[in-house]
This record gives structure tokens, sequence and C-alpha cells, in this order.
């Protein structure tokens, strides 16, 4: 895992965040911000939430359009990146590219080829291409990860527990091949493997299931974990108020991610959604998951 | 792989059936009739066709009535059993047990735990433990299995080839977990991953995500192959003409599925559907997935 940047927040300059949907990255914008370093947002069209872009310094721009957000990111004095939010996998043909991006096009035909690891990882290249420092939002933010212990009140159970450790070995196979970061298993029975489809239609598979008879088993417990190769810069899993929802809505006893190495978007909701919902939320130790 | 019951078929006894449904236990009752075996079917409430169950000497009965089958089977002189035809794993509470049932119930219960290799070779060990060869219904009728080479005249692309390649190592590295059969992959990049939603439901998924632009991948290819473990007798993968329906409209090149590993019912209409479709179906070597 990256360790997180050290020394003096203000020593590193200001803080460029590529701000993509939902409220992480305003969270991470706070946290950056309350320790006195000063944060620009480069928001993306069609993704940022534009009323609180407006809280700080900001600049509105598309996918696809480098150049400009290098001009922004250099007049700023940034010289650090972190790349935030939500944003679907985009198609190529509706990317209006800028010079600057039409420079790199070649890296990035060669990034979309393959998994979402490569892509991320083809992306973060030439952003250091072009003079910049990309960071995990983690690295500028350590607060939002999740940290080893339950959050609210509902503990797994030894079967819970014993479905934990069957889900790890589960990713640790298929994490060689850049599959999605989630599973869900009951009685040591895979019940769902995440792939393209992402960890909440994965959920609502699975209340599907319970709901036609076709999955029988009670509980269960959905795992998310990095994948093994995973550039945790800017692609570690996440979970959120709406993952809690979704694990309740789908029967299952609870959700263990791995501590230090999973985002916890609004951890006092998801705490309160927890305890309303009766699901554990368990960070365990990355211990075997390789970096 | 278990190799083929040898010698004179009439020598072998009558055959029965224990008769699920869709077609293809009837394709193979057919079969091995018209080698001059006689077939004996016990067709299961709820599932077996009851209008093509006439062409046989048969008998009805519910899962769970296993005393009930094993005197059917006695009377008629039935050594060998095949278990074929869909049913989706049982609910406990839906199930009237007989006292035979009874008797083997703490076999059941250990059967039901883990994945559904783990419960069906408990199955089989009950029926020989009672006397019974359970064998695979490809032994009685080999016809049933894909050949190596294409069904219809539509060949896999270069691009095709990488892809079967691909998932095929993903499938071994998930076999040794009893998930599902099936995997996606387009461009390397792998789009779903069957487990307790089974291939029709996960094909429909890439369908949806591909319409919702979650997926932009063109074209992919689905790759089934048996599970390393798995008990070849009762649980191989199977396509028929549904699945290439479902190939087709997941918009998806075509499908590949292991020769000698693999049940083709209706191989006439599944020709001739994958040439309307122009999607390619291909038998591929065993070479690498253990047996």
């Amino acid at each position: 895992m990256n360790g997180p940047v050290s020394g003096n927040a203000v020593a590193e300059g200001p803080l460029a965040i590529l701000c993509g949907g939902g409220t992480l990255p305003f969270t991470v914008a706070d946290m950056v911000a309350q320790k006195g370093r000063k944060v620009f947002i480069y928001a993306l069209n069609g993704w940022a939430d534009p009323k609180r872009v407006e809280a700080y310094p900001h600049q509105w721009g598309a996918i696809g359009q480098f150049g400009r957000f290098c001009r922004f990111a250099r007049t700023a004095g940034c010289r650090d990146v972190v790349l935030i939010g939500t944003l679907i996998r985009p198609s190529f043909s509706q990317i209006r590219f800028d010079v600057a991006t039409l420079r790199v096009l070649p890296q990035i035909v060669a990034a979309f080829r393959g998994g979402d690891d490569h892509l991320l990882t083809g992306v973060g290249r030439i952003f250091e291409n072009a003079g910049f420092r990309l960071l995990g939002a983690h690295e500028v933010a350590p607060d939002i990860l999740m940290k080893e212990g339950i959050l609210g009140g509902v503990r797994p159970s030894a079967r819970d527990e014993a479905d934990i450790a069957f889900a790890l070995d589960v990713l640790r196979a298929t994490g060689a091949f850049d599959i999605g970061q989630g599973v869900v298993v009951a009685d040591r029975h895979v019940l769902a493997l995440e792939a393209a489809e992402g960890t909440d239609l994965m959920l609502s598979r699975i209340a599907d299931l319970k709901r036609s008879g076709r999955v029988r088993a009670s509980g269960g417990v959905l795992v998310k974990a990095p994948k093994p190769n995973q550039d945790r810069r800017f692609d570690l899993p996440s979970i959120g108020p709406e993952t809690i929802e979704a694990v309740a809505r789908a029967g299952l006893a609870g959700l263990a991610v791995v501590a230090g190495g999973t985002i916890v978007a609004e951890p006092q909701r998801v705490t309160e959604i927890a305890d309303r919902t009766k699901v554990f939320v368990t960070g365990i130790p990355d211990a075997g998951l390789p970096p």
C-alpha cells in the first residue's frame, strides 16, 4: 500500500481535486482544507455536485479536456492531484478531446484495453508525464479509510467469520484477473461475484434471487477488498450509507471490508444505518491480501 | 472425466431416469431406447413434462420420496440410474420426506451445506448406498455431448480466441471454489462471473449493462466449463437453443464450451439459431481443465 504523504500539508502546496460525482470528493476536500491546505476543484461536467463545488475555487471541465485541467492546476500552483468521485467508464464517442488530450491519445487507447486497473494505471501515467503527482484520496485525507473493528453495535457471528474467510480466499483467486472487488458468501457457498455490474447491482441481484426462491440461504456476508495489483491511489473500494441499505435489502448479515484499504463515505450515517438495519460492518486486517 | 459405459447396453439391464424439467431427459431417454435399452422414468412432480413422460413406463413422485423411487426402480429391475433435467435447489421446508428419505436425512443435511458440488456429490452417495449405480446422462447417451469444433457457420475471430483463453484462466481460478461455470469476457475484461444466478440471468445482466451504457464493450464471449472437481455424472454444464438466443441478446460474438464436457440439448436447433443470430458456438479441447 502507498504510504500516506507525511510532513507539513501546507508545504506540499495547494491540492487539485479532479472531482466526479457523489459526496466523497467534498468529504476529502473538507478534511484537507481543515488541515490548512488550499484546495482547488476541477469539477467534471455532469458528475460533480454544482452546489458543493461553490465552496471552493473551481473550474468546470469535461473528460477529455486534459489540457484545460493542466492549465487550471498549474495556474493554481498545484503539483499534487487527487482523482475522486463516481464516474462511469466513458465511451470514446462521447468524449470531446482537446489538443493536449489528443497528444496522449495513444496512451489512453492502450489504457482502455484490458480491465479497469489497466485503464486507471494508464491514466495515472498520463498525469505523471505532465508533471503532476497523482495521490490517493486516503493519502491526503487518511481519516476516510475504514479502521480495524466494528462500526455500530452488531458483530459478525462465528458463521459470518467463516464466510468472511472463505470470501477472502475467493477474492485472492479472482484478484489476479482484475475482476470486481466484491463477493457474497453464505455458508461457504458463493452467491454472487462482482464484475462489471458493481456492488449495488450485485446486491440487488441477491435480493431478487432470494425473493424468487432461487437462493434460499439466509444471511450471508458481503466482502469487499482491493484487488491484489490495484493502484490504490485512485481505485480503492468504497462503502457508504447506500451500501449498508443494499446489504440489508439483500437480507445479508453484514459486510466486511479491508481496514486501511477501503474508503468509508459518511461513517456516521453508515454506523446509524447499520444499527437500524441490524447489519454488521467490520474492518478486517489486510493480512494475506498483497499490496 | 468418467469413461462411457461400454459393452452391450441391453446386458446392463433397464435404466431408471429420475426426470426433472426440460426436454433433455427425453432426448436422453430416446437415445438410450434407440439402442435397445429399456427405459423407466421416475417423473418429478412439478418438473417433468407430463406429455412426454407418457411415452415411457413411468411413475410420478416428489423430491423427498426416496423410498418411493427405490421401490419403483427395483421393481423395474433397474440398477443404473440417471438424474437429469432442470430442478432448482429445493427448500427443506417444501420437501415432504418419506421414511427412506428420513433415514438418509443426516447425509442430505450435510450435503446441503456448502456449494452445489457438495450437494450433488452427497446425493450421489445416497443412491449408491441404496445399491444403485448413478451414471451421467452422457455415459448412457454419449451423443448429447458437444464435440470439438464449430456448430453452424460462424467462427470465432482472433480477438474471440484470446478472450476464450482468458476466460478459461478465470474459470480455472474460480473452479476451486465451487462457483458457477460461466464467465463473460470482452477484450480480456471480465464483464460477468456466474454464481447462484445461473447462465441465463448472467446473460440478461450483460444485455442490461450494455443497454444502460455501463458496459460499452462490443462483442465478447461466453465461456462455460465444468468445474475442476465437478462430479460429471450429474452436473455437466449444458447449453440449448435458449442459451444461443440469450448470447445473441447480450450482443456477444459467441459461446465456447468444453468438448466432451458439455451437454447440448437439441443440437439441430442450436445450430439453426446460431446461424440466424450470427453467433459462433465452438467446442474447445478439454486441455488444461482438470477432470
